[in-house]
């Protein structure tokens, strides 16, 4: 890795450990950063009994949560304040309790204060639960 | 109102109450259902430290779990097991620690197994901050 | 009407004429501005035998572009250069050669350079055909 | 590629001619499929002066045909008759008149009567213009 790619690297580790020292609805959630590199960010999340809804699966709030999770960990390492516009979720499967899910976020584009990023949602047999979409907005330049 | 819509509305309070009783993540948040009829549901959250992003706004995934559930209350009020195929939210304004939010949902459209919901979120000033959109999927028909 | 609704309406009125008189992929398809507003606009279409797909009913690409259309008329009517940052849409039923179809759009929200408005397409008989989303991106102010 | 990727690779272009044939919308906007496989279409368009909308960009509802018609034909290379439920587009840049488009769909999943396909259109430089995204739904099976 040049010179350039360490100091994106590094930013970007700085970026994703401020913004989940202050994150406590990713710490409640026992959500934990597994992977974090430039415009690409991996959590993970174990489904507890409190997580079920009525149908007895994990509630789809909470898969969004992981996905939103990682997305805003991801558009969040360039160093600028970056908040959500929009998001979409697909649900592939259900996730029962136990599971221990994996969501990682890439960065699809980025261009002018907005970028796209696609989050994948996927269980410790490697089976997609959920595919995310994000659309970022820049709120601020780094300082 | 007549026999039909008397039915359909105890109908609605039922499945809705028997959502509810299992759906151990909307009671963890503290979500409350506020109104239920044929194809509505309305849910309240009361934003909580710990449901603070880094940003110190209320994470956009509990945001989204409010209205999920009001998604999902809405669309099994007609008796059926219906289930969240893909949804998307778009984030209007950040809610704050101690606002009182409701997301309203209603019907849009029903046809073969599907159904299109939209629901509002809004805080205690009415200032709408989430719009979100529900595609539901029908996985059995009523016993 | 006050003074400066009948300024924002005739300012609505003049955008939409200058926006339709250059677009030529609206008049192709027979697109005419049946109503405008501030915010607000209705266009309408009739499905021509060669709007359609392989399945015999009115491509979606033709639905979608009466939708985005009614989208830009709508989102442009307050003076500045506006364009379409996403959209997306729900088929709900199908369109036949010779119907003549309505898109009525209007703006659910407005906010720094965003903006987000609903569509709805419907046919002669009133059904509901499809519903659309646009997320609206201002490029430049009103000069 | 052994009998079965033979069968199903015959089966897929079958599918996608005899969609093409009776696709009068594809045809009139000299859409050509450059490439068909089982889940996966390629098409390829010309923007032509009258496909401009008013700010002189190519209509964003032509960009959407354009990938809702590589969508089509690729959820339908498996030989049932499916149609679309719902699409979502991002537009990342403009496309101008003379610009050669192409979209290329792939499956990203399917499950009962649902799938769910990505597109990506680019212009004739490889810069991507937008990105789409498309829910299916089956409605036949073979016969």
């Amino acid at each position: 890795m040049n010179q350039d790619a360490n100091a994106a690297q590094a930013l970007a580790e700085r970026a994703a450990q401020a913004l989940y020292a202050g994150d406590r609805a990713s710490q409640r959630f026992g959500i934990k950063i597994t992977a974090i590199a430039p415009g690409e960010a991996q959590v993970a999340m174990r489904v507890s009994e409190d997580m079920l809804n009525g149908h007895q699966t994990c509630h789809g709030g909470l898969l969004f949560t992981l996905a939103d999770s990682a997305f805003a960990f991801a558009c969040n390492t360039h160093g600028d304040t970056v908040v959500a516009a929009g998001c979409s979720i697909d649900f592939l499967a259900p996730a029962r309790s136990g599971d221990e899910l994996l969501a990682t976020a890439k960065e699809l584009w980025r261009g002018g204060r907005s970028g796209l990023y696609e989050v994948v949602v996927s269980d410790q047999r490697g089976e997609r639960l959920a595919l995310f979409r994000g659309r970022s907005h820049r709120v601020s330049a780094s300082p």
